[in-house]
């Protein structure tokens, strides 16, 4: 079957403290891809809560079937605009008093939520002063996840999971793997993109990545560098610092024309 | 158990059509980086065959039991320079007529065979002019393999595998993964860097590359780039194009510190 080309988009951010002020930021940002055509936008890692001290997130955690005002900004937006929103990560409730899990919800454009993916590896760094442990306030999440968009398979992924190849080959044959992000600037700057290109690479798909980039009021300092690949693992645009958008096409007939030439997928033996 | 740095190198070839002046290759290739200090070093794939067309590689194909003249090579000079050698790959005698194993065999700093491994993943691609197809001479092989060196393990692979990330996660913790390849130039110039430091990092550990780099009188052309990568991703040392040799230090100190303040293969979950 022929699908036909869709213009796709990641929004790059440096949240602010304060929830609400992240929703203007996401609003104006999507509606900003939106209007260049996209119809299928990726929002960043934490984007309504990556300002804050890690200890105050728990406290904007939100239940599934109760949906608090992150989801319903997320539903609002794509909704409004008509588009599959992937919503980058937001704190939900967790099995563990004041743990949450970091949680990608999925939106389709008549604003329904349709998939959701906890996020499985947790992050931890000591270097000198830097220094980080997610699972100090995060419980792992431990089911892969992908979704159904026009395209085709849309493989979910959040930061730390992009250095675990298994997950990506776990997810079966994705069209397009999604990676919302908050790299730190030190590992960002060694691993990002490698990391990416890498799993656009030997996965023989787009990448999309959504960072936070720059230095946010909580004294972090995130790498930034939203990009999209294709599956030939070429970076066909990037955002460095600061908030923005990154725009680009996923088109069926250039992913399927690569799996042609270099049918590495039918190749896999272990 | 705090372990020795070893200075380790690779080999890049550029091979003839007849064995018996691969093997002087060789030997003086091996020479120079013995005379730097190297205690490891890496032979590229099908260094004693490459050079010629495929159909005549079958004639060459040794057998285990009784070893032809390129295993005695490469146990001479193993022996001579009391070094561990990888030998590239060497076309071996398969169940298959007319088809050959291509094979990794390690020999050690007496000159006795150690470890095999048959490559498991053979390579096709078209692209306008430029067809391979691999199977059509080679038989894979199924086991992972991997030896032990003085500063830990070594995990074997050859060229194509390298677009498989569960090779690498199957062979184990490596303190270094050894790729030797004849990556095409188109293939090589979109791939090869970007997988060798991915399989560095994602496995927290040194990659050693020895590559076929240039013009082979049968026509190929082939990538080259031969190198050494750190535990972090870092290129430590590269050659483009040409015979010559890459050669820098295992560091086992740092590949610790590396897994310390980043303990990621500790967080693998899948």
């Amino acid at each position: 079957m022929v699908k036909d080309v869709m213009k796709i988009a990641a929004v790059q951010m440096v949240s602010a403290p304060v929830p609400e002020q992240n929703f203007i930021a996401a609003r104006r940002l999507v509606a900003q891809a939106a209007q260049q055509g996209a119809q299928l936008v990726l929002l960043p890692e934490y984007w309504p809560v990556m300002g804050m001290h890690e200890s105050d997130k728990a406290g904007y955690a939100e239940q599934e079937t109760d949906a608090g005002p992150i989801q319903r900004c997320m539903s609002d937006i794509a909704r409004e605009h008509r588009i599959w929103l992937i919503g980058g990560t937001l704190p939900m409730v967790s099995p563990e008093a004041g743990k949450v899990l970091n949680t990608t919800l999925v939106f389709n454009p008549d604003g329904e939520r349709i998939s959701r993916y906890d996020k499985i590896h947790l992050f931890s760094f000591t270097k000198g002063d830097e220094s980080y442990e997610e699972s100090r306030t995060i419980v792992p999440g431990s089911t892969v996840a992908t979704f159904d968009a026009p395209f085709g398979k849309v493989g979910l992924s959040v930061c730390y999971d992009l250095r675990f190849p298994e997950l990506y080959r776990a997810m079966g044959d994705c069209a397009l793997i999604v990676v919302p992000a908050a790299f730190t600037y030190t590992t960002g700057k060694a691993h990002w993109e490698v990391l990416l290109r890498a799993r656009a690479i030997e996965n023989q798909c787009y990448v999309l990545a959504a960072a936070q980039g720059g230095l946010h009021p909580n004294g972090r300092r995130t790498w930034g560098h939203s990009m999209l690949i294709d599956p030939w693992g070429e970076v066909k645009t990037v955002l460095a610092e600061g908030e923005g958008v990154v725009i680009g096409d996923i088109e069926p007939h250039h992913l399927m024309r690569i799996r042609e030439n270099l049918p590495a997928l039918t190749h896999r033996k272990l």
